[in-house]
């Protein structure tokens, strides 16, 4: 008699589940091949249809809370808190078809390989898709995971408003996506995530499955210059408050402080806006942000430091006024050392190469770190790529990551043949 | 009898003027009591058709060439080379109301004040405005004017692609201002242009009028780096191919050699635009401008090239490719000495504080310049605003420079009393 968990790793078809992200990269596709899916969109509406048609179709029961998040459940034998996997369905502007959807399409061929094998589990199984995990059309990103984890946070969240003027709140309404559930009612027993590493280092190292250790800090501020518009040809240099050279020398600084302080330092300026960003006038306003990232909770909180005291003298040196808004404020995280351990020997037994490293990017998982054992999975993206149309990870290491998720949710969940 | 220069100096109405700069500035409204009227818009077109109208109740003879440029001309007794002003009435998209309007309605009200004197001039006198001297929209600025003095420039011209991805052909034609005259037929026997400073000096040296001796060197890049987008947080600083990292470095410097150079040198980064222009995600394209002028043609050269090399060599070590256009480039224009001195000696006729100064912007009549006498009037900004809404001129130095233009027209046109 076979091993029930062998049972179901040999029912994965993997030509399902890429057909899936085959089907769900169709809606807001982008040239390139890559997929355009911002929160709370009608592209988004859209995504999420199509993955709670799936949910359903896999015999889930599907509930939507009041933060949009999705969460479909497969019973188990014990009426208790499930164990959880997950991750997200939104995109950046040029996003790839890997990033978020793997995860939650790799936790539906779970069920489906658990299915076709008629596994029962201990514990229920529930496979999630949290709203706005990636942060691009409203700030802080990991919102919908956020809210999960700590309820109290839910109307602020539901205020906030995006890059198009318009809230949250009403978004979720206009989608159809205001759900009737309490944010977090569903409690994880677990919280395992499958996520593509986004990042070279697997790829350098070729190894397939990252073990992942925990998250690295995150910081967005978003600095707004307030100048005086004016003549590019009549006002001498001296006598200018030119909010788009205060905008550059601190753009500038930040990236410098991430190149000299070294120490795994990021800083990157994605989003830039002038006005009136005309050739000829000088710009009274500038708002730009400052994205930094470290392992390191000290080294990230004074390079953060040193940038807001740069910006404060620079905006005072030219005569300008300065707003400095903190959009997200991430401490390092750090995972579970038994999920940790458990996805390293899982590895070992499915003979792939196996190593332990932190997440650059923040993940959906963090956010359930500090509520119970968590832990995530990485397998390679192509050239390092991510946020990126070319954003590609080989079939073989899809197959890699669903083996190893199933086979930690089997771990967690306590197997019985039905 | 009285003198008909003095009798048609008495005519003008300084009401009858600013009620037209009122009624032109209603016209594309903004808020804070600024206008938008890029060149060739709906709104340009309506403040077109509006002065249009006026010269038309003035009884002059109205034609539009190929490039949009309209002149209205007021017969002289002989049949020869009109005297000729104007300016423009496009506007930046953040634009006050006497910039370029000034010098065309001012260009009316001593038409106004000639009929109303009934005085006759010996040579025609012409009022125009030109296509598109803002350069707001499409590059170049001082696009009609250009044309008009360089009509081999024509068709290149009508083919200028502009920051809305449609041409100035099909804008002309659009807004019905494609005419038929050969840009450049009517000849100027001599051209004066006044205009609002647009900077500080006038107003802080005490002065009303000044005496323009010459424009500055204006230069204008566009840079375009194109990098990789990435995730901005999995991505290592070294890795990088990011497209902003390199434009805020460029533009920087840019601003620098500005700082550092000295000699009256500007540099203005006024547009800047990222791909995708998020938070998380590494720029993958970057397109910004950088404005540099200068009196001194030499050094104005130097700056140039010193970040030419500068931005070659940035983009070069980020791994990034760069694509330099260059969208304008004037060299330092003089004003015809004789023209100068007029400006001065009837400044001290009508007991006006004048004084000698470059142009820090570019302007219409500069086209004019090498091919016949050419002068320009200004009268003080407040300030020193411009290309700002809050720009403004008080009615009294309105009135100084009416006086001086109608004295120069006079002038030259040579008065005969009917």
């Amino acid at each position: 008699m076979t091993n029930p968990i062998e049972s179901a790793v040999a029912s994965i078809d993997l030509d399902r589940l890429l057909g899936r992200i085959d089907e769900l990269a169709r809606i807001g596709a982008i040239d390139g091949g890559g997929v355009c899916r911002l929160a709370l969109t009608d592209e988004d509406k859209a995504g999420r249809d199509q993955v709670v048609a799936w949910m359903k179709a896999l015999g889930l029961r599907v509930s939507v809370d009041q933060i949009g998040n999705v969460v479909g459940i497969r019973a188990g034998l014990e009426a208790c808190d499930p164990v959880m996997t997950g991750s997200h369905i939104d995109t950046v502007r040029t996003g790839g078809r890997y990033d978020g959807n793997l995860g939650v399409l790799a936790g539906l061929e779970v069920v489906a390989a658990l299915n076709d094998a008629n596994v029962v589990t201990q514990k229920p199984i529930a496979v999630a898709f949290f709203t706005n995990e990636e942060g691009a059309r409203f700030a802080p990103d990991m919102m919908g995971s956020l809210v999960y984890n700590d309820p109290h946070a839910l109307q602020s969240t539901l205020d906030t408003v995006g890059i198009d003027g318009t809230t949250v709140r009403e978004n979720l309404v206009r989608i159809g996506y205001a759900g009737n559930e309490p944010a977090g009612a569903i409690k994880a027993h677990a919280f395992i995530e499958l996520h593509v590493e986004q990042g070279p280092v697997l790829e350098h190292d070729g190894a397939t499955i990252g073990a992942v250790t925990g998250v690295q800090g995150i910081h967005w501020t978003e600095f707004s210059i307030v100048g005086e518009s004016n003549h590019a040809g009549t006002t001498p240099m001296a006598l200018r408050h030119d909010a788009g050279a205060v905008a550059i020398e601190i753009a500038g600084y930040a990236l410098q402080v991430a190149a000299t302080l070294g120490k795994g330092q990021l800083a990157t300026v994605g989003h830039i806006h002038a006005h009136p960003n005309l050739v000829n006038v000088i710009p009274n306003e500038v708002v730009f942000t400052v994205d930094m990232r470290n392992t390191d909770e000290e080294a990230l909180k004074i390079a953060v430091q040193r940038v807001a005291e740069y910006a404060e003298k620079t905006a005072r040196r030219h005569g300008t006024t300065l707003r400095r808004k903190i959009l997200a404020d991430f401490a390092p995280v750090a995972f579970d050392e038994k999920m940790i351990a458990l996805v390293e020997s899982f590895a070992n037994k499915h003979n792939y190469k196996a190593m332990r490293m932190p997440s650059g990017a923040g993940h959906d998982a963090q956010m359930f770190a500090p509520h119970c054992p968590t832990g995530m999975v990485f397998v390679p993206s192509v050239g390092g790529l991510s946020h990126n149309v070319k954003e590609f990870t080989h079939a073989g290491d899809i197959h890699a990551g669903v083996k190893l998720l199933l086979s930690m949710i089997c771990e967690l969940a306590i197997i019985e043949k039905k």
